[in-house]
């Protein structure tokens, strides 16, 4: 990584206000996989324009249907408020790029309490134990490069069990763990961890080798204000039918909270069913 | 239950074509609880809207934002057409009554295919296992009546170690696994799965005993067009925190093939913390 191609998460999700509800953007063409921009990250764009369409600034809940990938360049945003009430606001938000929309969302914004603290949970899977010194660094390069060029600019390391992709050999389990940061250390909020709920590979790679598996959907919750410092990921695989899998993920921060959660819908070609 | 409440599915979740994109609809004053519309019923409809939209007809994702309970009674619907693609088309749909936005839902149609079949899954709960007959109806009495209207439309049982609240003892676990029947045993399809994901109680009653558990946001993949008969139905509590409660829910067909999954994030408000 040069400094000529560092960017920090804050930077290439900056939006610019041009209208009431209309905001101007850059997608970043280093926060791609094969050409195409992250999902999380174009989510995590609209979650800003929303959070700025009303007084509420924490997104509570986040819903995206992909429609059309995004070229890296500009793109606009456009935001509906559809209700703002005491507790909660929700906005929707359009991403199009050249008067194509490419990105439908969502949102429903609150107040998250610095304070709040967990009643009850249940069924909810365990945070990675590997420290993140011992998971494997994810970079282009690591997973037979020129990897996806996003891999070069934020810390993802998954743990050497769930690797086995990187190896040409997936574990069957679907399962892929470990941490994430973001460029120069910057501490998570609610808005990047949207990106958060979208950054690691698609879990089926633990699965089969295949190429793009698109988004159709992603719906993420955000529980929690983050504390500062990296956050540990579970991305998983639950039923692959019809050429569709969904996957699940779970984001819990440096203190173990469990901060985000998503699950998304995804198209999958498998062509080498083994 | 008499004739003259007796209501199908099919039936309360009728929409009128109006002009291209708007229609009309009603809202039945059975398929509510406390007076306020069931969520999914509504997605429901606005689910058949957007497949009046298109040429996809099957719903793969919806994710619907909740934004004011309409009365019983007129409401209408409007969509908007983001995307046709050849495999699948995004419709955006808006259920509004007197002018004020109720709903706000985007879907992702498709085609489920009759012949799929799993491909690999992993990690997903199994349906229950106590046969319908033996587990208990929740009817309005049986919850400590005059209980909610809906459950005297559908036939819905939960088994009994997960009844506890139907006693006043919640068992602690978040969990509430049954069965759910539409009325004149109609058939499932991905329509009506949209209202299947959102049938049971909230799962919170199995933890505490609280009013209205106002649903904010609900997402919903349907995986399979549904074998004909009623169907399983398992509805978890998973992270109770900030006044807010996750719910994730699987449904099966009667051949046993989950067709349908959700998760929701809901408003809670535990005046009785214990």
């Amino acid at each position: 990584m040069t400094d000529q191609t560092r960017t920090t998460f804050a930077g290439v999700s900056r939006i610019e206000d041009l209208s009431p509800g209309e905001f101007a953007a850059e997608v970043n063409p280093e926060w791609t996989i094969g050409g195409k921009p992250n999902g999380g990250y174009l989510l995590a764009m609209l979650g800003r324009a929303s959070a700025r369409s009303v007084a509420h600034q924490h997104i509570l809940a986040a819903s995206a249907h992909y429609l059309h990938s995004p070229k890296p360049g500009p793109v606009t945003l456009t935001t509906e408020v559809l209700r703002t009430g005491r507790s909660v606001s929700q906005v929707r938000g359009r991403m199009a790029q050249d008067g194509t929309p490419c990105v439908e969302a969502t949102f429903t914004l609150g107040t998250l309490a610095p304070d709040a603290a967990p009643y009850w949970s249940d069924g909810l899977p365990e945070p990675v134990e590997c420290a993140q010194a011992d998971c494997t660094p994810v970079t282009g390069s690591a997973i037979g490069g020129p990897g996806p060029a996003i891999m070069d600019q934020v810390d993802l390391r998954i743990q050497p069990d769930d690797f086995g992709f990187g190896r040409g050999k997936p574990s069957g389990a679907g399962t892929l763990r470990g941490w994430l940061g973001l460029p120069g250390g910057e501490d998570f909020n609610p808005i990047s961890l949207l990106y958060a709920v979208d950054a690691f590979p698609p879990a089926t790679l633990d699965i089969a080798l295949t190429g793009w598996v698109p988004t159709l959907e992603l719906t993420a919750y955000v529980r929690a204000l983050p504390a500062p410092g990296p956050v540990r990921v579970l991305h998983k695989a639950q039923l692959i039918e019809g050429n569709k899998v969904d996957e699940a993920c779970f984001v819990w921060d440096s203190r173990g909270r469990l901060v985000a959660q998503a699950t998304q819908l995804a198209g999958i070609r498998l062509d080498r069913p083994e």
